[in-house]
């Protein structure tokens, strides 16, 4: 019964949410607006979205669910804005990357029966550049979509049948839906998004500085090297937000890690060399 | 005019050289020999050699070519053993991970006019796990493979022929033959390849203490982390050689990492961190 969701934001996550959902079936509305023109020109010409917002208040007005696909700061922008506009039929959802910030304000300002509802949400799916021209419908396939919902939150029966409806459609666009705690969310991520983010920006760089400009580095460096510096593309833009509002968590694991770097080195011709490999091996062997 | 080729060591790198030799149409005979036995008995079922030798010094005088595919240590002790009953009619040439020692030991023992020729190699080719049955015939196509050949080596007649029928069979399994300086390959190499191995150990080390246990991990992980903590499966009796053969090089990679990622903790919210994302951004741009 969702009849026309607005995406703000038309970049990666939202053109492939908009792909997405043409490709699942669902045939309501979907309308996009996107700070930048270009980028809600793509994904118009893609299909990600039917029609160009010019007024983005009056299209989440008119929309049953407005999906927020923009960096952490501005999801935080249009929760305050939305949540003076809308009302408890309309439910707001967002994929932004960490969640306690987010997750405070639904609870501020959304999820009571008079305000509209708020889902936060995370789709772990992203590629290492940006724009909507590289919108995807299969990229959420095979993702977790992780939602850091809250039972204790009274929303209005027509927003909680939103929330219903939504968790459908996620599970339509190939993700599974697994919900969890918003500080384990963030501590979590930390670990396994951002400290392998963080890490691929720091050997990106130290490599440009040290072998950026030798001739042979297009030769010599294998997979490996690819492999392990892809994320160095990645935009600031993005992890800027990310950094800002998860800095505790991310700082601990950076920590956590330069300790190990720090042993590796002090022990490269000691046994200790082997217990650091048996350990990274069990890794793998979990993974 | 090589007819008959030794492999020494029929794990990963020496499986696959016999399958691509016999795939580039070299018709002559491959024996193999490997201390352990399995790892031969794989590598004759796979066809990567032909016979499995129980004697190797005699297999190598009856060889023109040996090719010496362990660990660098393994590769060390096989070159003062070959060093002693070989001829000038003959070559080793080897696939060892650091070249100073291995170059240093050619330099010694081989490459006279009255000794057996020694060629440095190091095809930039591999997996993250060893053995004989992930042996593949198309590992080293588009690899490169670097030789730290030393044109002041006053080889035999016979075995600098076979360096140039040797070249030419490397080229004929795919790779690139490119020569380096001995000191600039160790150098090299340490940014390009031990660095990010190196990284991923330690990362999927901390990983493994710090969330190993974690029953979402399996879920919340995606790309990002699977890719930057793939060499983590990689084998330490391989690793360990290289550590012990190139430290000064690997420490000071690690300890200029462990620089970049502190920075970056202590800048997750300052300008700074915009910079280190630019410069990694740059590195992607050239790589």
């Amino acid at each position: 019964m969702i009849e026309r969701i607005a995406i703000f934001g038309t970049g990666l996550l939202g053109a492939s949410a908009g792909l997405a959902l043409r490709a699942s079936g669902y045939d309501g509305s979907i309308v996009g607006f996107n700070r930048g023109a270009e980028s809600g020109r793509i994904a118009l010409a893609s299909g990600a979205i039917d029609s160009i917002s010019t007024n983005p208040l009056e299209t989440a007005r008119a929309s049953q669910v407005i999906v927020l696909a923009t960096p952490v700061f501005a999801i935080l922008d249009w929760m305050e804005k939305l949540a003076a506009v809308l009302g408890p039929e309309q439910l707001v959802t967002d994929v932004g990357s960490t969640k306690g910030l987010i997750t405070a304000a639904a609870d501020r300002l959304y999820n009571r029966p008079d305000r509209p509802g708020f889902l936060p949400g995370h789709p772990m799916a992203g590629k290492e550049r940006s724009g909507a021209a590289l919108g995807d419908a299969e990229l959420f396939r095979g993702a977790v979509w992780l939602l850091t919902d809250n039972p204790a939150w009274k929303r209005s029966t027509a927003s909680a049948a939103l929330v219903e409806e939504w968790r459908d459609l996620v599970a339509a666009m190939g993700s599974k839906v697994l919900d969890i705690d918003c500080a384990r969310h963030d501590e979590l991520v930390a670990w396994v998004s951002h400290l392998p983010q963080f890490v691929a920006t720091a050997l990106s760089a130290v490599l440009q500085e040290e072998v950026g400009d030798a001739p042979e580095l297009k030769d010599v460096g294998g997979r490996a090297l690819r492999e392990m510096t892809r994320l160095g593309a990645s935009p600031f833009s993005m992890w800027r937000d990310i950094a800002h509002t998860n800095s505790p968590a991310i700082s601990n694991a950076l920590q956590a890690l330069e300790q190990h770097l720090a042993h590796l080195r002090e022990n490269l011709r000691t046994p200790a060399l082997r217990e650091e490999f048996d350990i990274a091996n069990r890794f793998r062997q979990g993974c």
